[in-house]
């Protein structure tokens, strides 16, 4: 039997990201759990940001913007990111930044995968303003990248330990690999 | 030092959901992990699903789909719903369903929480359409409900068993919990 609980957005768990921009020409960052895949080939990505927020302006200046995957012992620094405005603390100072090919989308040295990210479509919808953007370039720090079969890839996804946020207002860290992509079917038995 | 791998989407882990509609008035499901949260206040959710993908004639019939979160132990299940087209199988007696208010969108009993969703904007990109939705009404299965101060509340997460799915084509469960929202931020010394 079910309960109605009403109108809730349970999606458990989402990542946790800092998504970046220039505004005025300097790099700031926020907190975002509002960020997903919209499509593979090509790479499509998506941040949803209240309307407010000040890094919306730097995007829409630069119609660029970054993905960056905290680890779990940013955990700290990642909540307080999410708390201030980049109109009252320079969030940009807190972190050792780099740029890409894009040249106007700050990335987070520390954070072991970015995301480069162009603007191909933007739109409001209520209170927020929703960035897809096609991954442009990927940023892995080298430690976690082997070649496989001449093509890069990255290894140790347990050692990126990504923050996991849910519907309770925690955050999670990633559990144990449960199975392989496209494998698990054959697991079936009465069909 | 940062190595460049490519135009990859490394958004990571997603969540892996069992998107849910009636296509010509019969149920059928997808599984999905382009799906996230594009706001809180009002609900909003996405599902980003292929052109050819045959669940979305019956989003467009009806306006409305539905998001289930499977537990772990049917991941065979969900692994052999993302490999088979509801153009040759039917998806919806795998499953018990029923309807809510919306009346047109098929939920799966066995999943511990169901999103019931109109469709407030459709839009396709490159070989995609996505399907933004407002939560008109959360199911969660009885036992998962307590009452906090006169309103629901989904309590033992970790009994909900989520199933997520990473950039290496592995599925993970959800490991344990490390922080609690806007409270981490206290733990920082140096700022």
């Amino acid at each position: 039997m079910k309960t109605k609980v009403g109108c809730l957005p349970y999606i458990y768990p989402v990542p946790i990201v800092l998504a970046g921009a220039n505004v005025n020409g300097n790099p700031s960052f926020t907190t975002i759990g509002d960020v997903g895949l919209m499509g593979i080939n090509p790479p499509l990505v998506y941040i949803s940001s209240h309307i407010q927020h000040h890094l919306n302006q730097g995007i829409q200046e630069t119609a660029c913007y970054s993905i960056n995957f905290p680890t779990a012992d940013m955990l700290p620094l990642v909540d307080y990111c999410g708390q201030v405005s980049g109109r009252d603390i320079d969030k940009g100072a807190l972190f050792k930044v780099f740029y890409g090919d894009l040249e106007a989308a700050p990335m987070i040295e520390t954070c072991p995968v970015n995301l480069e990210c162009r603007v191909v479509k933007e739109f409001t919808i209520q209170h927020r303003q929703i960035f897809v953007g096609e991954v442009t370039q990927t940023h892995v720090t080298d430690h976690f990248v082997t070649q496989d079969k001449d093509r890069p890839r990255i290894t140790n996804l347990e050692d990126l330990n990504p923050i996991l946020y849910a519907l309770d207002n925690c955050y999670y860290s990633i559990g144990k690999s449960i199975g392989v992509g496209y494998q698990e079917a054959g697991n079936l038995k009465d069909l």
